[in-house]
């Protein structure tokens, strides 16, 4: 993985696909690979959202934006989300997924299941479906 | 959420910044803002990742390629992968970090903290390093 | 797993030795010892994790005692955090751990590395002490 | 939580109650009370089930008993093992569930969900049986 520029206009948009192939080098250029069963992934993954949770778990209610947030503490949210994200991609690179289309269709279907509704009452029922029937 | 393309040559490639808005749009389409704070989309993606880990809970240690699971099988872990991808982008935006340059950081941060060795032996301590000492 | 008695005044008290004895009889009745490895069952740990997240995941923050919550919904609670220590006790008694050995001392460990203070001011620095530094 | 004697012969056994009251103890002697409301709890539940799947994420497929584990290893897993159960104990007890009564009826309500077979093959589909169907 070399000569990485960091994002900004006029560089290589950062797609999973990017990602997905910056991991990919970073593990062949350490001999790595052979850690990186699926399993061992899935439990790192979990170990980074453990990391992420712990952010979190004294803060109580915290308002978008985090707004009363030191930029230390911002800056250390945001390795956190990036080691669950790098985790992920590289998952679903070892697991054969295809990532990105699996991504966009899962955003068709969830636009099937919840439909937008012309009138303002919500009326679902499924316990995963934050707007409570009125 | 309108004019969604699916993936392929020529479509807008899918960058994490294209998941964002799509997401954001979800959202503001449905009226469910109110629900997306930051600790209501960090819980959400912790059931996500436990739904994730149900796929492998039983199956003892997989290749890579997942060589003999069946289709629906993987097109269910392509699910399960989005929806903890798309939580997390969202938590991130909800955050207001900004998770491409987080993630991009992060690569170059691990590089720096584990490079490459020319000689065969890697004498990494940390036990996140998953090369154990020689 | 036979003649199991609920709860309640002059039965046996429900230590975690028992639970560990009822989880494993309830393997060797139906020959699941052989999926009771430790990785899978800590995967089928995280999965019920998940499953606890998800009844909290759109309540916003609840007040102790879940005073508005109705009984069924308490009943499922009570379920999904049992699901999380009967996976807990299963793993560690096929890690070899006596659990509620290492619980007693973990209890001792966190008692010295938290002292109790005589004044109000708590000055404890790290970031998994609640009581941020005055 | 003062006079607490280590686990053996006749000692007070190791219930979920005495866990349950020293948990409350030592939260109530260090003016912690106000931190754990149900949601802090629960997101400390997650990282903590974080460390514990780091212990295990390089190491591939582990057999029973950890038979090539160091001692200092299985010690370290102890504790986080009994990290996990005492937030587990501690949201139980904040969210006014009695978890040794919700375990004790899992058990039971497991065993209808799955009795025991008198022939051999197990004909169970429901994906986290582990027993595949025949």
């Amino acid at each position: 993985m070399t000569g990485a520029k960091q994002g900004g206009g006029g560089e290589e948009p950062v797609t999973l696909d990017l990602l997905k192939r910056k991991m990919d080098d970073f593990a062949k250029e350490r001999d790595w690979e052979k850690f990186h069963s699926p399993r061992n992934l899935l439990l790192a993954l979990v170990g980074e959202v453990g990391e992420l949770s712990e952010i979190f778990q004294w803060k109580g209610e915290v308002p978008k934006g985090l707004p009363d947030w030191k930029e230390e503490e911002k800056v250390h949210l945001g390795e956190e989300l990036s080691d669950v994200l790098l985790y992920l991609v590289r998952l679903s690179d070892v697991c054969g997924i295809d990532l990105h289309e699996a991504a966009l269709r899962k955003i068709e279907l969830n636009a099937q299941k919840y439909p937008v509704k012309k009138e303002s009452s919500n009326r679902y029922k499924s316990s995963d479906d934050p707007s409570a029937a009125a």
